[in-house]
């Protein structure tokens, strides 16, 4: 996979060679450019905005920079790819999406600045808008970061696959609680269970705890979740104990 | 405002003081300190993970090092601060959450990697669960950026108020389009409204333009929104054209 990342600040992503990513990098899976758009600024000082139309408060990204980069290098690889925006606008982020990302050949993704981007660069170049979730960034790299790394992580040999097969969202529900040494740290014991080498008591366990945190943090989970009908009565005395209002 | 960052990539901070957080750091409203856990692992391999009790894939990180490290911080500053566990099982993170964490005089971050961490860390030492959305990241890195990031922006003095007042989310709208120069980019013109001088005029086509977004994108968002009569009516219109089912 190759993703071209276009932004004003290209050294803020010196830091995605870190980690899983650079794993990733070393194996040739994945080649990250980053093109600062300054590059591509119609002007003697640079700049990449100006004023919006029609007033109000901040600068709006200029179109040509973004055009002329894409346009730029599609001629380096001929790959079309797919253009993400990152934008507060755009479709929240999801493991779903992260599993589709991961099966194209090229993404691109436009860093926003500033109060936005002229609106002509989501008519006319840009395949999708991506939101990390509903709140404020400064700029579209931390998510550009984020989504590059959920992606990375799921190209084929990256990590082993029984790590992504056990794994919160994948299905459906959080991850159970976990330990590891100390047995008993600062007078906390680990759970008995844990140390019993039974198991089918241990995942009988994990699965009870999975299930009873997704209904207590986060029941909306629930709804898409694969539940037997011994879980199904286990969460309804739950939710009843603890007075829980959840449709299971 | 202090960030204590605990993590065993502090290389990847070092992008934080790009951008709006540079703004705030020189400017004194924010002091983030990166804490390598490593320095205090307990063993002569530094290493801060050990196989999960109970077996299954991955390593889980140690709970030593985290309650090491917030310690000895505690000891250079006093201020007790909120400590906050960057985890896929946490709440989900939001623009009301960014306004509330703006209000703290020290926050802490701790990320974790691997498997997850022992649960021993979230029942002695952290005061609460973070997520940034329902997506896997290879840690809690680029969550704890997009954190700082959001946070710090928002601390009185960073950014006009303006800016702050106009945005997504703040509103519960997603925000209408904009255009800067040039007035006509590859055959494509600013909407004539917005060249038109009328004040007014602009004011309302902005406003129905992030209605219009708002109702076809995120509906959910216009639960919370403040929608006068004709607003109401108007959206109504819309979602019956584009037969859209969106209770207003």
């Amino acid at each position: 996979m190759r993703i071209d990342i276009l932004t004003i600040f290209p050294g803020m992503f010196a830091t995605l060679t870190e980690s899983i990513v650079k794993r990733a990098l070393d194996a040739g899976k994945v080649q990250i450019v980053t093109t600062d758009l300054r590059e591509f600024a119609q002007n003697k000082h640079r700049s990449v905005d100006d004023a919006p139309y029609g007033g109000g408060p901040g600068m709006v990204m200029q179109p040509e920079p973004f055009f002329l980069a894409v346009e730029h290098l599609r001629q380096i690889d001929a790959t079309r790819g797919r253009v993400i925006l990152m934008s507060p606008r755009g479709t929240p982020f999801s493991q779903q999406k992260a599993l589709e990302l991961a099966r194209e050949e090229r993404l691109f993704f436009l860093c926003g600045h500033y109060e936005g981007i002229d609106e002509r660069v989501k008519d006319a170049l840009v395949d999708e808008e991506i939101s990390l979730g509903d709140f404020i960034l400064t700029g579209g790299e931390i998510p550009a970061m984020a989504i590059t790394d959920a992606v990375v992580r799921l190209l084929p040999g990256v990590l082993p696959e029984a790590s992504i097969a056990d794994e919160s969202f994948t299905d459906s529900l959080l991850e159970y609680p976990q330990y590891t040494r100390p047995a008993e740290f600062r007078g906390k014991a680990v759970p008995d269970i844990l140390l019993s080498g039974n198991h089918e008591k241990i995942r009988r366990w994990r699965r009870e705890q999975s299930l009873v945190r997704t209904l207590t943090t986060r029941p909306d989970l629930l709804r898409s979740a694969e539940l037997n009908e011994s879980e199904r009565r286990m969460l309804t005395a739950v939710a009843a104990r603890l007075s829980l209002d959840v449709l299971l």
